[in-house]
């Protein structure tokens, strides 16, 4: 049996979860209990903590296609925190069936260094993304009905800005137009489906703080525009209690297992684009309350996860990274040093240097919001001693912390070095400040986030990013946060501008409203709400063997 | 607080399930928990059974929109049982949430004869419908990026016959366009969305035995016609693997337990027009395997559930009913006498009388089955003496077996006299034959059920059908039993043909293969498939508590 992070799940032992609850401090009556290995926390069954722990959070260098083994590390950490007798509670993301069925087979960490039971947390885990799935096409399905009963609300059926969604990379469902057939199958209207990580109702479920919060946020939502364009929330419907009900059992965060046995907590998992990429508050508040070190992780780069994690999820839960951590990999420096995909597996430490740009860019926006990060770089079995030498002299003559990660073979021995470190950041007090207030023009929100975060020159908004940012004025919507919908594998707007370019414009194409997430998700280039899926999905690859047990997840 | 069948849930006393599997002879390490009160049970884990348990099927009359209470009456015979101190589980379908959030408000049955936990089983339960739906749409996506990567099976994307599901009542997603946008965004053709239980990979879990004949079943699934018009099946895509991935969490019975206590084994929902109608046969058989006594339902009146529990479920199967009940009410025979909706609430014996033709049909179609039936008149608020003694007259004096049962207000209290007359039946021998045999030409099968079960004069074929049987008589699909989509509301094939119809001519209008599930859907008259919400949508008084208890099921 090859050694695939199937397999090695398959092969580790697995503690019952109420074990896993102990160990975390959780008293079992507030444990629900799904099959052997998972629970749902019912928070409200939960002691007050003393003080609440400290949060690392993880981020990365502008990653490469594969991703740089930020979840992996994530968990490495985390169990480098227990073999130090460190109380500690890891918390991720929740992985989204639609890419595991099409690329990914598998998003829980890897090899010596993920979450249990695996296939559990790839495939349906505790339901939480159907729930949300359900509850995202029940309201377009309300709309729909309003529309074919009369539409008292006047709601303009071209101006309906609430999608479908599925959990399914499925191409074919980003354009599509409903309600065929004449009068008695509903009223005809262009739509699409996004992937449901992408709705918002993902976002407001990561960031409410009470099912109260959940269902104002829900009820803020905007679904459109009436004929006389003023807008149309969740309200205006009368359905955010039965969106409320639909996710009340979604809302509770989760209880799994790392490979070594440190307590897990998977709860959510929003877009690092269309929304803020970071596990739901519940999940970071729950943890923060049982542990005195929380150890999670933002989607992509610092530029995006980072930066959303800070000006977003941090402000909305009152507090902030006390330690930041920057995945780097040899791969992705090389790329960053102008090396083509496929040649990114051969010896090349000039490519490194030239690529150590992109790191050294990330780490001087960690130091901008005051907090001084380590950099963890994760080794892969082709890195020679040269490439990886090529780093870590560039970090001791800028006087960066680095540490060499091997958690993906090693477990949380792999990664002891490193988490000495962040230890070490985590004991010193911070100066964290974010870069811009909510009360700030969204104009120069905009500037802040392009010349300090991404080390653009400007920012342009396009005519109709103007016109849909003096209506947001208009009715009083400016003052959110921003969400920047940008690619992930450059700083700038444009995926092909690697390592740190200079001197670029970010054009904002787009401004959309989110006012149950509480964001304005400003759209640049073409962002892919709705994946699709390879020539050869994974899928292909994946079966049920007679025991029941799962193969093919990789 | 009004006493709702929620209300009454809520103050319920619930057992922990451990208890409930302890009581069915389940060992622990066969219970997977999910919650305090559900738990999954892994069938290979159970001991094998001395003797299997007998299986009394609970069927109704032609029903009323607002249904006969068959799943109340289900759930108080069961409760009946334990009471006499009988070995006992009772096994249905489980709730769509689609309906739930329309109309219905709920469907597990009713006051004291409900299932527990209500308010789970009624939204996400253990989540086997939201598996369903995504291996539903994980097919469609595969089938769509078939065309969009180049196509090799030729298939032709006006003949696909696989439609997307969701598990919501969404009528503007019957008919619509997808793949617009562009060459980037797949193959743009028609497509349609039916509601999760009409979904044949419902019917394939229902039926299948093992995960391996769950895999064939999906593997034989036809998604559609190349452009020469020859079939493809999943196997020709090579997703079924993929697919029993998906739902091999489904795939098992989920328990848990009745207001009384007893054991409860819900799974599996198909549709009872374009599918079965009954719960799953792993359900029916883990049942069987762990009680002497099996109650469970099908779906709508006689003619449609429990013809094709005999014919298509039990031949599976391989066992047939002991003891068939047929719930009646004094609301239907009214309606089947000729009263008009509006006035059922009034009494009238004499429409009582006139709508007996009904029952007698029914018991006549059970007792050519070779067995004989027993009469539930499950009594309504409204019902007066001189009504039920119309009923109880006829059933003397026509040999029938008939007993009053109260359970919505009484539990198992309620259905003695009813479980006492069962108990008889069951203790006897039947005479179980069906009314025909797989081999036999479709149109003769037809004829049979038309002849027989309906009480018709004959059934014609349109062109349309009569070419769809010539093609399936070419592949050889011909010898399958047959699954007849009709209305539930008249024994003919038009709904408003009340009471006891004769003389008339059943029009089979279409023939779809299914080769996953086993049986050829005939379909007569137009059979919604996906639902609509209705104007003021059950949604509307739906709620969560700030204790995250749920509000408005009912």
């Amino acid at each position: 049996m090859s050694n695939t992070d199937l397999s090695i799940a398959s092969n580790a032992e697995i503690l019952p979860i109420g074990e896993i609850a102990e160990r975390a401090g959780i008293p079992a009556d507030a444990l629900e209990l799904y099959g052997k290995y998972k629970a749902k926390i019912d928070v409200q069954a939960l002691l007050p903590a003393a003080r609440l722990g400290k949060v690392v959070l993880v981020t990365a260098i502008s990653p490469t296609p594969a991703g740089e083994g930020k979840s992996t590390v994530t968990v490495g950490i985390a169990d480098a925190f227990s073999q130090l007798k460190e109380s500690v509670i890891v918390a991720l993301r929740e992985p989204s069936l639609g890419p595991v069925m099409g690329v990914k087979g598998g998003a829980t960490g890897g090899g010596f260094a993920q979450v249990l039971p695996m296939e559990d947390i790839n495939l349906h885990f505790t339901g939480d993304i159907h729930a949300i799935t359900s509850a995202n096409n029940a309201l377009a399905a309300f709309i729909d009905n309003h529309l074919h009963q009369g539409n008292a609300l006047q709601i303009d059926p071209r101006r309906i800005t609430w999608k479908r969604a599925l959990d399914m990379n499925d191409r074919a469902l980003r354009q599509v137009t409903i309600g065929l057939g004449g009068p008695a199958q509903g009223v005809p209207r262009q739509d699409g489906f996004d992937i449901t990580v992408a709705s918002e109702i993902m976002a407001v479920l990561c960031l409410a703080t009470s099912i109260e919060d959940l269902k104002e946020r829900l009820a803020q939502m905007v679904i459109g525009y009436t004929y006389g364009k003023e807008p149309v929330t969740v309200r205006d419907l009368g359905v955010e209690g039965a969106l409320a009900l639909l996710l009340k059992e979604a809302f509770k965060p989760n209880l799994v297992q790392t490979i070594e046995g440190t307590p897990a907590i998977i709860h959510g998992g929003p877009f690092a684009n269309i929304a803020h990429g970071c596990n739901s508050l519940m999940a970071t508040n729950t943890a923060r309350q049982l542990a005195d070190i929380v150890v999670t992780e933002a989607g992509f780069g610092a530029d995006l996860g980072a930066e959303k994690f800070m000006h977003i999820k941090s402000r909305k839960g009152g507090f902030h990274p006390d330690a930041v951590v920057i995945v780097a990999t040899v791969r992705a420096l090389k790329m960053h040093g102008g090396i083509a995909k496929g040649l990114l597996g051969e010896e090349n430490p000039e490519a490194v240097r030239r690529g150590m740009v992109n790191l050294a860019k990330h780490v001087d926006t960690i130091r901008q919001f005051g907090i001084e990060p380590v950099v963890a770089l994760n080794r892969f079995l082709t890195d020679s001693d040269a490439e990886i030498g090529e780093i870590m002299e560039w970090a001791a003559a800028s006087g960066v912390q680095a540490a060499l990660t091997n958690v993906w073979e090693q477990g949380g021995a792999g990664g002891l070095e490193l988490a000495k470190l962040v230890k070490q950041e985590l004991d010193r007090p911070t100066n964290f400040a974010p870069l811009y207030d909510e009360t700030d023009a969204v104009e120069e929100k905009l500037q802040t986030i392009v010349q300090k975060v991404y080390g653009g020159a400007a920012v342009q908004l396009t005519d109709q990013a103007q016109k849909q940012l003096a209506e947001l004025k208009k009715y009083g919507w400016d003052e959110l946060p921003i969400c920047m919908a940008k690619t992930q594998y450059s700083l700038s707007d444009q995926p092909k501008l690697l390592g740190r370019p200079e001197g670029f414009i970010v054009t904002i194409r787009e401004i959309i409203p989110k006012l149950g997430a509480g964001f304005l998700v400003c759209l640049t280039g073409d962002i892919m709400t709705m994946p699709g899926l390879p020539k050869q999905p994974a899928a292909l690859k994946m079966d049920v063997g007679p025991d029941g047990k799962a193969i093919g997840l990789f």
